[in-house]
């Protein structure tokens, strides 16, 4: 039978899984997704995806490879691994690739989003899907003043977590926001007091939120590659700033010394989202 | 001690609850929060709903009468209940009310939404905050002419799931809307392909989602009471005429009949959410 060449892409929610990696007995969503494959295609198949996305972390677009002898197409393999898949993966696109695909190779840039909500009492509907930071709201304007200086080409040694041996940290990163929204996900879930107008066009009345209602900041990081723990190195480090404890400045001074120590602490993985890879060719 | 009546508006992700009502040794709404009511005031607190809400029910603001002896003003029991209840309720509000407040006798109006996803591939974020009908799309025109004959003041015997007599059957709704939009939970956690425009102001783009985009469809009920199972009943009726096995004019027919087996079947629990309850005065 002919080995065939898949490029899947994979939404997760991470919270119930030991990240992407297959690790023995626990379960990984790479476990999941090659189990699934054998079901559908009675082969076992190799898979790699372009990011090793850690326990709890969760995403929306992951890359993943997949080399399998399977007579099946893409569009068949796509409803069969979504039949057999459990309820917190699904593939949201199959397409046939050449033999030379490869998930890690082939990456031009990553997309990341990590969202923090700052409001006092918690939303209960994104508890999984955020941060949620109890000590007040953040300075937002001093968040994106002190993101400017990480963006563009950098040795990034100083937010990437030991232990991960690489030849080179050094990164581009072509994107870094910090915004305040209060369109996230409990304002589409609605307010308590007031309706959200629904309907063709219809935005969301933010006013209508019980609170403040803008409790919510998104950050986005875009690169052509992250060092381990990279992204929540550096949202950690800019909620030291956003909380008043370092001044916009301090995070070029933490870039300049290459050292892991310098810079804050590893914001918590359930508020992370791989958002989409973008490849080359 | 003095013994104070409050007013609480509380949110609930349904999921891992039995509903509302305490029922013995079951993990309820009731049981959670009355446990913590009396660990932050000592006492044992009498509390009544709005609504009993269903196993796997949401609530956005579920009126709670709570009559206990306590010191404690409103402000710092609603900090004390947040920092003792598990992560799956919040008390959004606390307003000390008169000893006459009755969360049942008072309600002028109460909304529901019903939330249903009928993408082909499922959103794994919006899992349990949703009914996934997987038979293809639903005709919302229909939908929308089938719910029209539904408003205002009628005897609403046939959407009532029976063992549970009522004095009347009559209710009054006042709006029963349905709607197809793109702007859903996954939307907000973002598209996989392209970039979701964050920003003061910033609308999330709905062409940018994966798929057809306008995937979600959002019933909104109001009316002055609900029968047992009532939104469910007309989702579920009204989802009838969406696929196409009846005419709009078929509701018409079965508010006529009086039957509950003339309607269609019941809408699973998780795609329900109690929005909010007026109240008189």
């Amino acid at each position: 039978m002919t080995v065939r060449t898949f490029k899947l892409t994979v939404a997760y929610d991470g919270t119930e899984f030991f990240g992407w990696q297959r690790q023995g007995s626990r379960r990984t969503v790479q476990a999941e997704l090659e189990s699934a494959i054998e079901q559908a295609t009675g082969h076992r198949p190799r898979t790699l995806a372009s990011s090793r996305t850690d326990a709890g972390v969760h995403a929306l677009g992951q890359c993943v490879g997949v080399r399998v002898a399977t007579r099946l197409n893409a569009e068949v393999l796509l409803r069969a691994l979504n039949a057999i898949l459990p309820q917190d993966i699904a593939v949201r696109e199959v397409v046939e690739t050449g033999a030379d695909f490869h998930p890690l190779r082939n990456v031009s840039s990553k997309l990341y989003r990590y969202l923090i909500f700052d409001g006092s009492v918690r939303e209960v509907f994104a508890r999984r899907y955020c941060w949620h930071f109890r000590q007040g709201p953040l300075d937002v304007e001093a968040m994106q003043e002190a993101a400017k200086s990480l963006v563009g080409t950098h040795d990034f040694r100083s937010f990437s977590t030991s232990g991960s041996p690489r030849k080179s940290t050094i990164r581009t990163v072509s994107q870094l926001s910090v915004c305040r929204v209060g369109l996230a996900p409990p304002a589409v879930f609605g307010p308590t007091t007031n309706r959200a107008t629904f309907g063709p066009g219809a935005k969301f009345d933010e006013s209508s939120n019980v609170g403040p209602g803008r409790d919510w900041i998104v950050f986005e990081a875009a690169a052509d590659g992250f060092l381990y723990n990279m992204v929540r190195n550096l949202v950690g480090t800019l909620v030291e700033v956003g909380r008043g404890v370092h001044p916009p400045t301090w995070t070029s001074d933490v870039l300049d010394a290459r050292d892991r120590r310098r810079a804050g602490p590893t914001a918590p993985p359930q508020g992370l989202f791989l958002v989409n890879v973008r490849l080359s060719q």
